[in-house]
């Protein structure tokens, strides 16, 4: 399979479940919204060591927020619905409610599952938050020293997946970042999806487990390490001297394969890309697989 | 007191006293650095429910950084040594081995106490990693999908302190907020402190306990809430509908002391400021004490 | 009339016909493409001493731009069509055509007037360019030190409006800024209309003419400055220190009478805005008058 | 030569004497400063067609501005003393009194030659305007509808050089660009340079005059064109798909000799960077001669 004239393996992706829920952070203006939900969503790459992963979903235009000011929507995902609780708490309540004209919306109305974060929260206010209805909304204005934090009562908390990726394989460094920066681009103003790493972009694959270091949960991917081509079992293409992973976690399978798909398209216009492919662990770990070939197709 | 005008309060801040690192994120670019500092520096505004305290302490020539490449210093603090060496694992590991062309170094190279930070995160290198040198530092190659990540073997631990600030007090939210902007980038490029909040800036200043939900740790600051004024023994001066908290960390105290100094003149610059006061536990908290007055003095 | 509890003036703002072309920067990536539209539309807030009126229109998905490429849409605007032709060809050459990996197509297909800009430019590749079609579109390829630079043939040219505006009253300077801002933010990602000035804001709103030094065509609009209120015949309210003015153009009058409206219902949710107001010069120098209260009556 | 293992050709720069003013941008935060600075900045890449030649030099701290706030220092640059006079008052008067609480100051007090722009642009005042003193400098408040605009009455014009470069060589276009990006990175905070065209880089270097089309000032320089390769005389060696150019204009030949320096070490630390070579017209045109090699012998 070629795409603008670059091969696509064929392979897929795995995938898992986590629970997710999207909280919507407003402002008086973007910048400090998104000020506010870059420190929400900040050390939340991976699960295999930050206690969620979390990024920003896109900007939202004032019609789309509850209180009508600027707002962006963030995604926050972990496997465990309690941890994904927990999270919900502690980053809403110090990198929102902290934030300079913050505030914090539920952005899943229709998730049948409700966790009560606002009513855990409004207990900073020491007696003196007050029920208040924002937009047809119960939430919490809680009294800070800027004036009032309004809080969301409910979020919602829903089934979605992490995991989703695809490997953009380049004939050096620059070559393969510029496509994974392109491809990060292409899915930026999308909905229902988040690429929570630095740039959206991983530099780092990992396997499971380690071949030496065994006390290890996760170690580096090898057979895709560009400077270990002569001393291992190398999936490295001859002409490939660097590899990056854009790793996608959404709200449903057809989300995060309709972002590989864009992503797939946006990387292989930039000069330089030899090959796409994916990562997986064989089909056993991951609940569901996503094939390249299915999203390229039209 | 008064600066550009406005009454400065006769008052002191109480800090506290934490272990501070500080890492060197470098990268192709500025832009590539920050965003990768950035996302290691997130959920870090307070250990009350943060991991850890952390920021981007400035931007780095590339004479200044290890590998003569685009760079920022950050900060990470913690009261417990303990918890800072499992944040430096943590977020190193997570947030900049996993980033685009990203490296880091260690920024306290006179700090007598070390952690092996460097060392621990080499496992991930699954035996393939290497020990080279860096500018006469020691430090490991992670064989990884981009190529090596260079990580330096140890960082220098520094008692540091925590907690510096101000209150800003404003006629209303944008004037005390817009002081708070001017204050902030104040402080921007200055070496040895940060302002670990959203913006750099608190919305929802916080006291030690609570008076009604006592099983919580800390709840609003309910006297300096401009709207429960009528309700509670206000502090809040009568003209005042916003106050606006800058928390400073930083190397030492002098270090902090000069940078709220810094944010005293910027903010009093702003129209609209109507005092300038700091907050404390009336002394009985923290380990020192940082009075205004001894800083605008000259 | 009230918005948000904001008094909005019975009174209406003047508008002016100009010539509109709407130029599609594409590059690698969304940063390239607006470094690149930023210099196009820099030195462009009025054509009082500037050579264009011009601005970034909003961010657009790469499937929305013929290339497929990350991209921005930006409006050039100018009474004189024939300047506009001129700023066309010199915006492009030397802003689009020079910029990395930037490529330039018209966003004007349905303009029955079209320019040849592209046409123009191809010039400069000394014979050695040559025609392309990207998309349908009749391109020329030029090479360049980078590779080949892509410009449309074709740009159309619009009969749009320009010098839609309000003013926004606050009590203080940083209020009546505040409210400004989340104006600007609240039309960022609409189609068809910009905000030209720097940081989409005007703080200086002239009169035609002068009463003192007449050899100048535009002076300060002594009325409505602040500093002046007791000196001159001053229609600045009594509570009110600082007025700025958002002026939008845009490709017809509907589309500007709604970016007046989102600016209204922003600008009044910010703290400390007292009066929403526009400019006009009694009806006698525009051709098209647009009444604030047919904009918020629903 | 080589540095960091790139070869460095042995050849000069050629550098054109210019008119240069400093002129400091100051507002309530650095991010208002720069959005002035940026559109005073803008449509000015190369007096070719555009009406400057200008740039931002570097954020500046509070403690460096004359009236203590937030700043960007710029400069502007143009061969002819009288065009830059215009520029002068057309970008300050268009693009700064316009824009939310920013001032303008002279950046270059020891300049012998002084231009009282500031007097010019005080007529704006239509006689309102008063003389006042910031900082022991002369100034004019001009009331304005935000308040007052502070502009100095002298900017120093001094005499500058244009034109300083290098040629980046890359294997392909991402390793170029990138290389191109950290070039740019290495001087933005560097003193009296600035690097004027889009993201700092320029995509399409030109030769004076033409082949074909004589009736051009400028065309594309072919023989560094990698796409005309096997058309033309090419100077492109083999292995090169793409060459970037760093433009750069100074206060004196050491600045902007420095600057080719850094740009020279940042640009062949990224892989993929083959050569780098500098532009010239056999040194007939420019008063000086910038040779690579006397750069970087030490």
């Amino acid at each position: 399979m070629f795409v603008n004239g670059v091969e696509v393996e064929d392979t897929f992706c795995e995938v898992f479940e986590v629970y997710i829920s999207r909280v919507i952070v407003t402002a008086y203006n973007q910048c400090l919204a998104e000020n506010a939900a870059r420190e929400m969503c900040g050390f939340a790459t991976s699960i295999i060591m930050c206690p969620a992963e979390a990024g920003i979903e896109r900007i939202l235009n004032a019609e789309e927020t509850p209180d009508g000011r600027a707002g962006v929507s963030t995604l926050i995902c972990h496997p465990s619905k309690k941890a994904l609780k927990n999270q919900l708490i502690a980053r809403i309540g110090q990198c929102v409610l902290t934030a300079p004209t913050a505030n914090a919306f539920d952005g899943l109305k229709d998730a049948e599952e409700r966790f009560d974060a606002g009513n855990k929260l409004r207990y900073f206010g020491d007696g003196y938050e007050r029920e208040i209805i924002v937009n047809d909304r119960k939430c919490w204005a809680i009294p800070i020293m800027e004036g009032d934090f309004i809080v969301e009562n409910d979020f919602g908390i829903h089934r979605g997946i992490a995991g989703g990726n695809i490997f953009i394989m380049g004939k050096n460094q620059p070559s393969a970042l510029s496509a994974a920066i392109a491809a990060v681009d292409a899915v930026k103003m999308m909905d229902g999806v988040i690429t929570p790493f630095p740039s959206g972009i991983v530099a780092s694959g990992s396997k499971i487990g380690a071949n030496k270091y065994t006390f290890l949960k996760a170690t580096t991917n090898e057979k895709f390490a560009p400077t270990l081509r002569n001393i291992v079992d190398s999936k490295v293409p001859t002409e490939v001297e660097a590899i990056y992973e854009i790793v996608i976690d959404g709200l449903n399978e057809k989300l995060v394969s309709e972002a590989i798909r864009k992503c797939i398209l946006a990387a292989t216009k930039v000069p330089g890309v030899v090959k796409i492919s994916a990562g997986n662990y064989g089909g056993k770990l991951g609940k569901h697989k996503i094939y390249l070939k299915d999203l390229i197709k039209s």
